[in-house]
């Protein structure tokens, strides 16, 4: 509906014309707030790409990105967040707020009259007091202009005890964050120091601590600090395991009062370092304009055909700036290892942004993709795991495979450069053969004794359904890797191992006119068709391949499928579709699956196991059946507003799945395979280290959506599937689009993966 | 010999009469070079008791305590080390060096003159300055006085990047210390502050920080600071990964200066709080006099006769001394989380503790040991399995068993107070059913599938052969915890499965007299005469009960035997010595085995493995015998000079086998039981907190070495073991000596254990 419409509004033809005149500027089409409400839980707050600083409001305790609408009361800006992210919350740290009531208080919450939030940018104006708090950001530096009226003291709170549901008393206690410790000290009339120290939160990580220093452009005529709730003259407050900050006063002239805070995994001076080498004055215009530019650069690499409707615009480049906020660069932050190899954090999780996000940084920007792995692998040799979810420099908590093994084979698909490959194989090799027994929240294969002895997940062990089939994907990654490297035995066995998912295939279960589901299996091999449930009374009861047990029978991590059910899950074998097809009951029962699955829905978008799911129509010859799903989803689920994301963003997973599917392109993670379909944008230009690579469509209309033919560097391409090596070139893809389905669509590649 | 001669010095019956007089001053007979030199490897700085602060003189990166004898050369004095360990360094951090000569210098290292070593002080004057060097400490300060000659200019560097064996180009690779980064920072005309990171060590641990704060009497009159190998005039150095340090200059006149270095695992400003409070005052005198208090309470719990030769008195209370150096009390330091339970950081290893120096803690200091076992428990729940080593606030490394689960149950026998004992048995049935995968390093039970599934360690898993019998014997322990919770389930399967050393008994072994070893099995329940090595190239080898392939054909954490073999590890069955001497044939073969153990001698007084076995002659009825290899093993490798310990003496591990044979009683960790034997000293009292217990000996000399009879508060006593309860509450044990053994000593106990 709105798609159509919007698809409507740009009927031309239009191959672009690339370098013939400056690209516009792509910054104007990023709103922060799209996927800010509902379900995306994106932070509002400015961030450069991958930056570590990310100050934004925090309203009562919102569990994910701190912000929620107004009006709800601000309790201040913490200089930590994370991005589109579910479950328990993590960050929300350093507390600034200003105020003009009372240096009697330590909390001073407040409700926006007004609120601006621009990429870069943001403003909001408290009713209250009055006060009007601009904000940018630069890698490490929040930077902060606070406005006081005229009346009114003149202060600002520096709280080390808060972050995120800390004064939230409905939040669950497990993945709960808890305070460890504090410190602060008035180090002059305008600087003040310290850290904040956290432990658990979503991925129950080990403590992190979070160093700061602050400096201000108008000297403090009054500090005093806090320890627990008492109130003193003191210029310090030692670590005592208690909550500690300090309230300054500026004089009643300092109607304007600018703030930097710098901060630091590493130390105070650190912090300071990083304040002061990165915003080495007081303009926040000028940090704002670097801050841009930074964006720019990044986010230009995609040049959507000017005549592109903005709304879609707005989409598109707002899932790339979604894409890019994690995870988070410390290179040169880690307070584990000194090893000189980048430094990637917050990760949250693999699971989530290994189908779209990293695919997404691998093409842009593949020298930080090839850091990014470089990373996993510095993890992998100092904390013994890769990670599939990292945050606080901790591993954990990993919900189903170990999907680094997919992201590095991914990386050696695509060439990229500088890693360690016989590290990286030796990792992926931990993964696959090493049992993280207790710690398997934390990293490995749960349940892995099970896998390589039965050669499937026996009933009971936590999440079994859905780690076969991700188990058998991380298997077919090794093997893409061990292949790679000419390591046939290895090779070998893990090709065979991928096919693990047909072991907890249950070829006898028919469900709504599908058959052949994955299922719970007994440790005898067995098939159960009720089971017992996983909480302390193991209730009896019956298992279908729409039954998820969450919440009812068993916790959201004990239960057979994580977020899911048999249907969903069944489907996500994007490794083995051949297989897939033929376990299903060949082409013509797998159609009827499909539209079983994309009708009733069965399919959930927001999240990441259905991801693939579409393009499956692609393996049946079928790529205009895949566009139509993807064209109805976006039309039904997406938009250019706060509620515009229907899931969790998940580090720009979300968005990446729009923004690759608009561009007609979606990567099979783990394969070199890009399926090709019909692009929902008129015409674009990916500027990528090889050369430009332009697609175009004729015909494009929201009449005709259909790719009758398709154009390969001015040859006739009858692929459906795209190699990498054939995008990063650089080169030209024309789509030919027509009312109805042309010749195009029956083969995948040459030679079938 | 030695011992022989103080015996004939002390002829006196020596009934003790407490309280008649004042004790005498304890701390005259603590001597910290005993056990200096050779391979005792003990801290000769000052520490107050379970200090943090163990400042000492860094010579040429000794890679344990740090300290060589003179003429080494002395690279500073670091503020924090450990105290009798073997394998890697750990710690040897914030390096202070006074020197003379130059300010364009970053490393000054200098000769000693003379040394003077006292508990609770040490002074040295360097050669080539003619500097002297006063120190002292209290729980988290380091305390120093310099006094300058008048020529030469009056430093102090403050090396932030110095760790153990950083110089040392011998140092191995393996278990070393890395350097993580650094800070420091010229806080005033008198202050510095900053800290150091450091990764790795013997534990293979995680980072830690150890922050410090330095504050002199005298002003600086000049400062430099350094970064990587550049001085500059910065105030300043943050964080970048190198190390950092500053050169202080105090003016001609400030002849003497002193400093004072708090420290603390929190920040900076912690430390400062450490340095204020525990010193608010220039006097090393005042502190060290409390110093002295603190180790005066300690050591008088044990008051021995006052004709006890002086030299005996240097070996016990020294060795007492040693005993309670670690672990380090770091409650209110924890920066990984908090919860209000005690903290202690530093078991280097229980592998070494549990057995003699843990029960002097739970004996003498009970409500320390209490909080020693919180804190295991605290470990446990926040880091998912209890350490057996720990140190740098990261558990491993895991030498052979899980022996907390053994001072878990030692505490639980004897009553330690305010032990949430459900989570107890919770954590040590973590250790028992959850195996630790790729972590088992750190933590758990490496093998624990096999264990629970065939009942035995098949060849190949590292330490298979000393983790057999140590597994069995914590199932033990957790059989006794789990029988007085009134678990009879769990107390049934654990008592069973103590018997697991036998599935790893080869009964038809024969050696050197002896039949039936602890040896190799394969998986398939045959046992092989050759192995294969586990280095990669598998040189196949006999394997017989002498042998120990570390180093020639695995390395020393992959072999058979940790630090062992057969016939060490065959007779370390303490949980069932009855089974023991069934499967080496009877009473009289285990008689003979026992002899040729120590006639070989194949026992091994300096390792832990070996520590029991003298007393295994109780259970043949033989208490003299015992005694007399307990008293020839003291001869032969104890005395009260520098090299008076035989071996490691792993954080008081040695020292306390010591002290308890030369009082006649030795526990039985795990078990409630003392063993009873001659005392080698006329008398003692212990001033324990449920009344004095006194053991006295009529007839006392070198030639009445015999027990002839026993009375427990004035009763006739046959039995050759104590329970606790029996000493815990006061009393009188008196022991009637003879030429020659009497009617006492053929019943160890009422019920066998």
């Amino acid at each position: 509906m709105l798609l159509r419409a919007l698809i409507l509004a740009s009927l031309l033809l239009s191959p672009l014309s690339a370098g013939a005149k400056a690209q516009e500027d792509v910054l104007r089409y990023v709103d922060p707030t799209i996927g800010s409400v509902g379900k995306g839980n994106v932070v509002i707050g400015p961030s450069t790409p991958f930056g570590m600083a990310k100050p934004s409001p925090d309203c009562s305790n919102h569990h994910a990105s701190g912000w929620l609408p107004m009006p709800a009361p601000v309790e201040g800006f913490a200089q930590v967040h994370l991005s589109g992210t579910g479950g328990g919350p993590k960050y929300g740290n350093l507390l600034l707020q200003p105020f003009s009531d009372s240096m009697e208080k330590i909390r001073h919450p407040q409700h926006r009259r007004s609120e601006c939030i621009e990429p870069g940018w943001y403003n909001s104006i408290y009713e209250e007091s009055g006060i009007s708090t601009d904000l940018t950001v630069s890698r490490r530096t929040s930077f902060y202009d606070f406005k006081y009226p005229a009346s009114g003291l003149h202060g600002l709170a520096v709280d080390c005890g808060f972050f995120l549901t800390l004064n939230n008393p409905n939040a669950p206690s497990c993945e709960k964050q808890e305070f460890v410790g504090s410190e602060i000290e008035i180090l002059s009339d305008h600087e003040v120091t310290g850290y904040t120290r956290i432990r658990g939160g979503w991925n129950d990580g080990r403590a992190y601590t979070v160093y700061f220093y602050l400096a201000s452009d108008q000297p403090f005529i009054r500090t005093r600090t806090w320890k627990g709730e008492a109130l003193s003259e003191a210029r310090w407050q030692g670590d005592s395991g208690e909550a500690t900050g300090a309230l300054l006063q500026f004089a009643s002239e300092a109607r304007e009062v600018r703030v930097k805070v710098g901060i630091s995994c590493l130390g105070c001076l650190k912090a300071r370092e990083n304040a002061l080498s990165e915003i080495p004055h007081w303009s926040l215009e000028k940090t704002r304009a670097e801050l841009e530019d930074s964006w720019r650069d990044i986010l230009g690499k995609v040049e959507l055909a000017p005549e592109t409707p903005d709304s879609l615009k707005r989409m598109f480049y707002t899932g790339l700036y979604h894409a890019f906020l994690l995870p988070v660069d410390k290179t040169g932050e880690n307070p584990l290892w000194n090893d000189g190899e980048p430094y990637y954090d917050d990760f949250y999780a693999l699971w989530d942004t290994f189908r779209t996000t990293v695919p997404m940084m691998m093409l842009l920007l593949p020298d930080r993709g090839a850091g990014f792995v470089r990373s996993l692998l510095s993890i992998y040799r100092h904390d013994k795991y890769l990670p599939d979810a990292r945050s606080g420099h901790s591993n954990g908590r990993t919900q189903g495979g170990s999907n680094a093994d997919i992201v590095i084979a991914d990386a050696w698909l695509k060439g990229l450069p500088g890693i360690d490959w016989d590290l990286a194989l030796e990792a992926v090799l931990q993964d696959a053969d090493v049992p993280p027994g207790g710690n398997q929240e934390a990293e490995g294969r749960g349940g892995l004794v099970e896998y390589n002895t039965l050669g499937f997940l026996p009933y009971g062990i936590p999440r079994a359904g859905n780690r076969i089939v991700e188990y058998s994907r991380c298997d077919h990654a090794i093997y893409q890797l061990a292949k790679g490297l000419g390591r046939e035995d290895l090779a070998e066995r893990f090709l065979r191992q991928s096919s693990r998912w047909k072991n907890q295939w249950r070829a006898d279960c028919v469900h709504d006119g599908a058959r052949g589901f994955i299922m719970p299996r007994n440790r005898d091999g067995s098939w159960p068709d009720r089971v017992a449930g996983l909480f302390p009374d193991h209730q009896v009861f019956d298992f279908n391949p729409l039954t998820y047990e969450g919440w009812k029978y068993s916790s959201n991590w004990d239960c057979f499928f994580y977020e899911g059910n048999s249907w969903i899950y069944s489907l996500c074998i994007p490794h083995d579709v051949p297989g897939l097809i033929e376990a299903c009951g060949g082409p013509e029962a797998f159609r009827q699956r499909l539209d079983t699955f994309f009708q009733r829905p069965y399919f959930e978008v927001q999240n990441e196991p259905s991801f693939f799911s579409p393009c499956l129509y692609h393996w049946l010859g079928r790529p205009d059946l895949t566009a139509q799903v993807i064209r109805n989803t976006i039309e039904e689920h997406f938009n250019d507003r706060a509620d515009g994301l229907p899931g969790n963003d998940d580090s720009g997973a979300t968005s990446c799945w729009l923004d690759f599917h608009l561009m007609g392109l979606y990567p099979v993670a783990g394969q070199d395979l890009y399926i090709l379909h019909a692009p929902l944008v008129p015409g674009l230009v990916l500027h990528l280290d090889g050369g430009d690579f332009h697609i175009r469509t004729q015909g494009f209309s929201d009449r005709n959506r259909y790719v009758r033919a398709v154009r390969l560097n001015g040859k006739d391409y009858p692929y459906t599937g795209l190699r990498h090596k054939d995008l990063v070139q650089g080169g030209e893809l024309v789509f030919i689009m027509g009312s109805k389905p042309g010749a195009w669509g029956t083969t995948l590649m040459p030679t079938s993966e």
